[in-house]
């Protein structure tokens, strides 16, 4: 069986202006970097507005178990198929964060057959849109200093300094830090902190901006701090949100790649899917709108969180309308949530499979929730027993919706040309017209009661008196009327990750409410959230290395 | 007047494969970074290794003042001029840090009409060279406190750790900081601090580096800590060199761009010229002579720290022979060492002239010194009159040293034809043949008291307690045989900026004594180095901005 990455360095990857071209690109719309990457002009967008819109397909998947999924695989493998159909089929993806590449989980890009390529350079620095963001994101934290030793002008509360410095690394020794000792020259002494870059709060904008105007408006208005009355400070009063979308300027025009089928794969944009809501920017899944007939794209975690998010926050953003919805599962998931430890889930067992498919369940209800239609696909593994197969078939069966077998791991294309042919039946249909679950002008504890009850199953949500403190002051000063965020567990519909399947009787708690006001959502957490992670005992990084011929060694 | 940046947009930009192709490359040796930057194959080294060397021209200069010298635009009008003469001329540069950029300096790429394009660019991200050196240096770091975290099997003393982080950011709050807070989940407490990311040792080494397993020798060699019985801890005891290499695999790729005249420029490397060599990498360079009949490059600051660390540290491990150096020196900057204050500048003022130009002759004798052909240029101002011209002029002749006035920043390679007719001949009679000033085998104090008498005209040196305990360390440890890198300011012969011209009868004195042990050189420090700059009280970065339709703003 070959690995991912020799799988991937065997590609026969066509020029990126083959590609291009394919999406009706010439070579002055694209800017190279090397030979099988590039971004697209932001002139582009002017020239493509008239087109019509194609049609939006999400992937998402059941509550993740260590079994894993292979969301993004089968993301990649539907592209494929679809493009395999003669169909003229665009994949929009998140682009991975470099610095958990080093620690436990090496890079991802897809598996097996359905990857995008080239992946080390996607897993590496790719086009430096990571880069830019820990810039732009620094150079406003090293601003927040700077206007504190000059004076303060602003009376900048340096004990409620939200906003916090970031780097690209898995790094735990930045998590909590002070800064600024050393004496006078050096600044006011503070407790800071470091997150991970795709927690920033940029990232997230850059996630949801319109263009390039609306990007510099939304870091104008990040919430950096409170002053020394209580007040909020934005980052525009420091005056640098224009050095940071200069910053920006090329970070903000989507990535072009291919799969290894030479599908065109448009990579941009990856926030956190706890803390920020886990899609790929609205600039690029519009511009594959605008360039293919279908766009098949991905959300973070499972259903509860990334498909919510995408729905309540993206969507309502982006004005999209979502199609159609593919909720991926494996067999071996499923019965995990039917309470199979990890070293079992080869042996069949339909009782297990029966107890864990609630999980499935309740995702399908969710999504139905906001009108749109969805299909299941089952991503196979050679151990998954046709008698599991025939069960999972059949419940789906039951409940009316479609279901497929997804092969695209082995295959590639060809493996998933049963899930390919169901999605374009339910686009020809075209009968979905999305809604979003609650309205954004309702209270934040109705927001969050709307979305605990209808998507987790909860019975109702109780807050922290930190969490309560925190929404009076939203409301205080009119930073209450945004869209939800939830930050939970990805492996329960619960807020307690061991409680598999489909949860019942529960409260969600919630800890800690937070504004990020440039993203323009509301942050709501159910508990702590790391957003630096660390090394583990042997990093992935003691295995890497680059070869006297340039071979790369331990990236996957 | 047009300013820098309208100069550089109004620029006609040959496509940069064009560029390439006047130095013998095809589109496969080249990895494009957009339409105007590409980075050079490595492969190419091996296509050219047969190629006759082409000469190497250094240009330095005076010590600096507040007037300015123009050296990189000398450096770059040079490029120019030679190729209007017909001379096959390659330009090998510095890449500027951008994190100074937002402070008070903003870009710099040469200036008026003897520039490096698109300027914007090199000025920003580039092609991602020092993101990828923060990358590799902070994935160190990481290494580092999870060694100690996950039980510190070396026994790393965390309070003798040498390595810092580093970010491309002026962010004085950063300089010194406690890490680790927090309790057990985010390792130990220590005292830590960042500095600017080209004063990382990682970029002294990509520098000084002669292929990418020499890269990664280099890093793993670096001599991160002491451990708790006082022994030495290389970065290879960590075993991360591989995963650096990784990160630094186009990093290592010289970059093309071109001049306003279209004449090739590599910008490869930009390290600090006071606790670094303050050079282009040596691959860059190397790679010009191969490509080109004649290279020209520059040095940092003035010729006592930027000429000796270039014939000393860099062209000792390149194996370079340079056959000409240029010394530029303004009259306005030779009035100023004469005692002229700044807003006196543009009197003339022979009398002022006659004194300052020892700093000058000074700077001539020393590049004797090492057996190298000089030749001084006259940065041009409007108002140098005739006499105090004729007075440099005359100087110069009585010493033996041609001399040219050069006017490149108004009129491109035109204004530089007569300083390239000076250097032609010298390269034809072809009569230089380097000599490095010391033996590294001699021990510290032989080899800094070398540089001290011969090329600062000390009468000796002294040590602080502190300095010549840490030289003893490196004695008892074998890490003594190396190349010195003096960081002294850069505004005296003397360690002491105030003393301007040609000081005598001054001691140096060294405070500390440290080594780059990955680089291969040792830092002998005669003052405090600030190696993370801060902002200003109005940083550059409130009046940068970029508008909807793409043009940049306030940069320059």
């Amino acid at each position: 069986m070959k690995s991912d990455i020799q799988i991937a360095q065997e590609a026969k990857m066509e020029p990126i202006k083959s590609v291009a071209e394919k999406l009706g690109l010439c070579e002055d719309d694209i800017e190279y970097y090397g030979k099988y990457k590039c971004k697209i002009s932001l002139d582009v967008y002017d020239k493509v507005k008239d087109n019509k819109d194609g049609k939006l397909v999400l992937v998402t998947a059941i509550n993740p178990t260590p079994a894993g999924e292979g969301k993004s695989t089968v993301t990649v493998g539907l592209g494929q198929a679809l493009n395999k159909m003669g169909k003229k089929a665009v994949i929009a993806l998140r682009e991975p964060s470099l610095g958990p590449v080093f620690g436990i989980k090496g890079g991802a890009a897809g598996g097996g057959y359905a990857q995008v390529v080239p992946m080390e350079d996607i897993n590496l620095h790719f086009t430096g849109d990571m880069h830019a963001i820990t810039c732009a994101n620094n150079l406003l934290s090293a601003a927040i200093d700077n206007h504190i030793h000059q004076g303060n002008n602003l009376k900048i509360d340096s004990r409620r300094i939200l906003f916090k410095r970031v780097m690209d690394m898995n790094d735990r020794a930045l998590r909590k830090i002070i800064v600024g000792m050393g004496g006078k020259i050096n600044g006011f002494v503070r407790e800071d902190g470091f997150t991970i870059t795709v927690a920033s709060e940029i990232m997230a904008i850059l996630c949801l901006a319109t263009d390039l105007e609306d990007l510099k408006e939304r870091m104008g208005n990040i919430l950096i701090a409170y002053d020394l009355d209580a007040n909020p400070v934005y980052a525009k009063q420091l005056e640098v949100q224009g050095a940071m979308a200069l910053l920006m300027k090329d970070a903000i025009k989507p990535n072009l790649v291919q799969t290894l089928e030479n599908t065109p794969a448009l990579i941009h944009g990856g926030p956190f899917a706890n803390i920020a809501h886990g899609c790929n920017s609205i600039m690029a899944t519009k511009l594959a709108m605008k360039l293919g007939d279908i766009t098949i794209t991905e959300a973070g975690f499972g259903a509860d969180l990334g498909a919510e998010k995408f729905f309540d926050i993206k969507c309502r953003y982006g004005n999209l309308n979502p199609s159609c919805v593919v909720i991926v599962a494996t067999i071996r998931a499923l019965k995990h949530h039917g309470g199979v430890a990890k070293d079992k889930l080869n042996t069949p067992n339909v009782e297990a499979l029966a107890n864990g498919i609630a999980n499935l369940e309740k995702q399908i209800e969710n999504i139905k929730k906001f009108n749109v239609d969805t299909v299941v696909a089952i991503n196979r593994f050679v151990t998954d027993s046709d008698e599991e197969v025939k069960f999972v078939k059949d419940f789906c069966d039951k409940l009316g919706v479609k279901v497929a077998l997804s092969d695209v791991w082995e295959k590639g294309g060809e493996g998933g040309l049963e899930l390919g042919k169901i999605v374009v039946d339910i686009l020809d249909k075209n009968d979905s017209k999305f809604m979003p679950i609650y309205d954004v002008d309702k209270t934040i504890e109705e927001k969050v009661l709307t979305i605990a009850k209808e998507i987790y199953g909860a019975n109702g949500v109780s807050y922290s008196n930190e969490a309560k403190k925190q929404i009076s002051e939203l409301v205080k000063f009119g930073l209450d009327k945004l869209p939800i965020c939830m930050a939970k567990t990805q492996y329960s519909l619960s807020d307690n990750p061991n409680l598999l399947a489909k949860p019942e009787g529960f409260d969600i708690t919630v800890q800690e409410v937070r504004v990020s006001n440039g993203a323009g959502f509301i942050v709501v957490q159910t508990g702590n959230i790391m957003t630096m992670p660390g090394l583990p005992k042997v990093p992935a990084a003691n295995k890497m290395d680059v070869l006297k011929d340039g071979e790369i060694v331990g990236l996957f």
